[in-house]
């Protein structure tokens, strides 16, 4: 299995990249190429002794697209940027999988120029692993598309379905549509029209609507939403879990008698917590619905979300998510089999 | 200032709805009119001896409108439900503001049908309060609209403004619009369309785009939404906070060590931080741009909450909110003054 990562891409770049690198290669069986800048990779490695001997190895590119370029100029115009040379590599099959953690926007126009998208996916969407009471659900979108057609929230039930299947392990995932109320006639122009073409499907578990305390609840393995409303849905998530956080670690230290003694105490139940509630322990979030493995991780990705991320693309490669996506389609009726 | 309580509405009416009723003018001065059921209310009354020398009167209503009705044909039918008899009696002058906890469809409906809307507001809107890392954001519209035009966005930043101003106490509220990111040219088509027509308003402090993480942090007063999104990010948080709450706990249980003297030296500060993110101290969310005061509840408040929506609705009718939404209204030139 082997593994392209953009190391140039994502605020703490190369240093945070290659770390993760490294991490990953000795935690768990997989090969990494190191798509970027070989001098500044190769600086990073060395502080790393006996790097030569992990299976890890460097893939030079000049260029690299940052968060001001414009990202579908920027992938056409700079044909050496490392994001897009490691695109290559697995559209050539010289790797299976590709990491990105730079500029979303790129990270998106890379993989659907360099890979195209599955027949019957209209728009690949982000699905993003959330934490909740009793495990993970995975919303999509999370933001790579707004103003989706009914149409396309079907495909990304599709594939949402397939991916906490096949990634988390989840034997028939319940899919609900994101709504403002149970009942089948609540919602937005959107949901009215997206609920009865999720009800018809074959291949998905649909419970019908589901409403935003659900996800935290656990009561739905594969949320739907239009990318507008998912990606307020993560960052609200994120923010709320670190004010909460916030709020009680002051609370306990306001709290005045035996201050020390308490927090000493309370201290693991937090950090427990923290960890859970931790979104660079799932490390990266597929691009669903491209022809080929590609996994987008957050621009301010340390080692250890770089780390988790290569692990959640091996699984990606692995459990061949992609052909999954493409049999599920054309058994939808969505599109015809190769060759046919 | 006399508040007409629909006692009859909500999951716990009318036992919760009159002790909140009894709590309130206990606590602070106001008089507050019972309306539903003689028979049943009294009842209730009768269990808190002496009841007949607090300032609250009752006034019979022979109907009810529950979940099960179909809101806009109940209220046009049910000329005496309790909701339509309590709003009347604002109309006509006997109350100052009306407090419902019922169907909130109803609710809307019988404001609409009862009170009509301010001249110049198409769509009235539910304002939410939410709490934050330094104090609370208002939400609007929280679910009463979907599909909402850029007009009707603008019309509900005017009216958020003026009540986190009058309500909340806050000066120069920065009022932002909730978007996928901070850069104007981000968002869907009715972001989009609605960013140019807030910032050309004069009565707000429009700050711009804003993000989910921002109404956590607490870094914006009023933030702008279809009522689409505004529902499920307040039941999200709402979600949220309970399943972190029960993370601590189980967490907290599970570490062992010294379990007990830890749980009894973190449960004030966890009582404390709960009260924080207690959405039932807030009591009431106002139907902002009706022509007249109307409070609306949460259908499962209890005795509390009802309290705190008196509360508000008290200083809602004190600061003429509905006075200074009609004059900014015509600031804007949304509608021309009265007479003219």
């Amino acid at each position: 299995m082997r593994v392209a990562l953009d190391a140039m891409g994502g605020d703490f770049a190369p240093l945070e990249t290659v770390n993760g690198a490294i991490e990953a290669v000795k935690e768990f069986p997989c090969e990494v190429v190191l798509v970027g800048d070989k001098v500044k990779i190769e600086e990073v490695l060395h502080k790393c002794p006996g790097w030569e001997k992990l299976p890890i190895s460097v893939h030079h590119a000049s260029q690299t697209i940052d968060m001001h370029d414009q990202p579908g100029a920027a992938v056409r115009r700079k044909k050496d940027a490392s994001v897009v040379v490691a695109t290559q590599l697995v559209k050539e099959g010289k790797c299976d999988v590709v990491i990105a953690a730079g500029s979303t926007g790129a990270a998106v126009a890379a993989a659907l120029f360099g890979l195209g998208r599955i027949n019957g996916i209209e728009r690949p969407t982000i699905a993003t692993p959330m934490p909740n009471l009793t495990g993970t659900t995975i919303l999509l979108d999370s933001g790579a598309n707004v103003d989706s057609k009914p149409k396309h929230l079907v495909q990304s039930a599709i594939m949402g379905s397939i991916y906490a299947k096949y990634i988390m392990g989840v034997p028939n995932p319940r899919v609900g549509l994101l709504n403002i109320g149970e009942e089948d006639t609540k919602g937005n122009e959107q949901a009215l029209a997206t609920f009865p073409l999720l009800k018809q499907l074959r291949t998905i578990n649909f419970i019908g609507n589901v409403e935003g305390r659900d996800i935290p609840k656990g009561t739905v393995d594969v949320v739907v939403c239009d990318g507008f409303v998912g990606n307020i849905v993560l960052k609200l998530s994120e923010g709320l879990a670190s004010a909460i956080m916030q709020l009680i670690k002051d609370t306990i230290s306001q709290s005045g008698i035996l201050t020390k003694l308490a927090s000493l105490m309370v201290l693991p139940a937090l950090r427990s917590l923290k960890k859970k509630l931790d979104y660079a322990e799932y490390g990266g979030a597929p691009l669903l619905g491209v022809d080929g493995g590609f996994i987008i991780c957050h621009g301010s990705s340390k080692a250890k979300a770089i780390k988790n991320a290569i692990r959640v693309a091996k699984e990606f490669a692995e459990q061949q998510v992609v052909d999954h996506i493409r049999e599920n389609i054309v058994r939808e009726g969505l599109a015809e089999r190769d060759g046919e």
